[in-house]
C-alpha cells in the first residue's frame, strides 16, 4: 500500500511525537500491517467471501449462492486478489467439466477469529435497517 | 447498505438453498449484519481512526498525529460517519479556546476484541513490503 509507506512497519510499537501533546505523545501511532489487513478484509464483498469460506471449499458458483448480490465479474477479481495475498487457494479438480474449488489457506483461516468477533459484535451492536 | 437489502438480517441463520449443490445448500449464507460490519470498520481510514481511540478519548490533532498519513477533510469526514454509527461520540470541552474530543462509546469499544485479533493476525501473516 504506497500511502502507508511513511508508517511503522513494526507492528505499532513506533510512536510518532513530534508536536503531539504529553498524553497523545506517549500512545503508539497506528501501525501499517494492521492498517493493510483492515482494509484488505473490508474492501467490497471480501469480508462476506473470507465468512462463507471458513465453513469450507467451495466452488465459484456456490460462492455466488451464498453471496447472492455478488456479481461474477467482482467475485473473479476479489478471488485473485485472495489468491494473490496468499489467503485463498485455487484448485482445479479432474473430471469431466473440469471444476475449479477455492479454499482458505492457512493465513485464510486464521482470520477466523477476528472475523468471528465482529460477525458476533454485528449481531449485538448492528440493528436491523 | 441498499446492495445487501436482499440478504437475510438473522445474523447468518437463512439459508440460500434454491440451485445449490448437496454440500452448498446446507450451509449458511453470508448475513447482512456482518457484511455492513465489516465494510464500516474496513472503509479507508477507518480502521487506523478505530484502533487509536482504543486507547483512549483523542482530540482531532491528536488523531492526525497518530494516523499521519490522513488528511483533515478525511478525518473530519470519517469521525462523522462513525457518529452516525453511535461508534464514536464527540464532546466539546469548555475553556479557551474551546477544544473537542473525540472517544468510542461502549457499541465502539465492543469492536476491541475484533480489531485487536485482526492487528495480531497482520503482525504475524503480513509481511514487510
Amino acid at each position: 500500500m504506497a500511502a502507508t509507506a511513511a508508517y511503522s512497519r513494526s507492528g505499532g510499537a513506533t510512536r510518532e511525537t513530534a508536536g503531539a501533546t504529553a498524553v497523545e505523545g506517549s500512545r503508539p501511532a497506528c501501525c501499517s500491517l494492521y492498517h493493510h489487513a483492515i482494509e484488505l478484509v473490508g474492501k467490497r464483498w471480501t469480508g462476506a467471501i473470507l465468512l462463507v469460506l471458513m465453513d469450507g471449499p467451495l466452488h465459484f458458483s456456490g460462492i455466488r449462492q451464498l453471496v447472492p448480490e455478488l456479481s461474477d465479474r467482482l467475485l473473479s477479481e476479489r478471488l485473485k486478489e485472495l489468491e494473490a495475498e496468499g489467503i485463498v487457494e485455487r484448485r482445479v479438480l479432474e473430471g469431466s467439466p473440469v471444476r475449479v474449488e477455492y479454499s482458505l489457506t492457512a493465513k485464510g483461516r486464521a482470520l477466523e477469529p477476528s472475523l468471528r468477533a465482529l460477525k458476533e459484535w454485528a449481531r449485538q451492536h448492528v440493528s436491523d435497517r
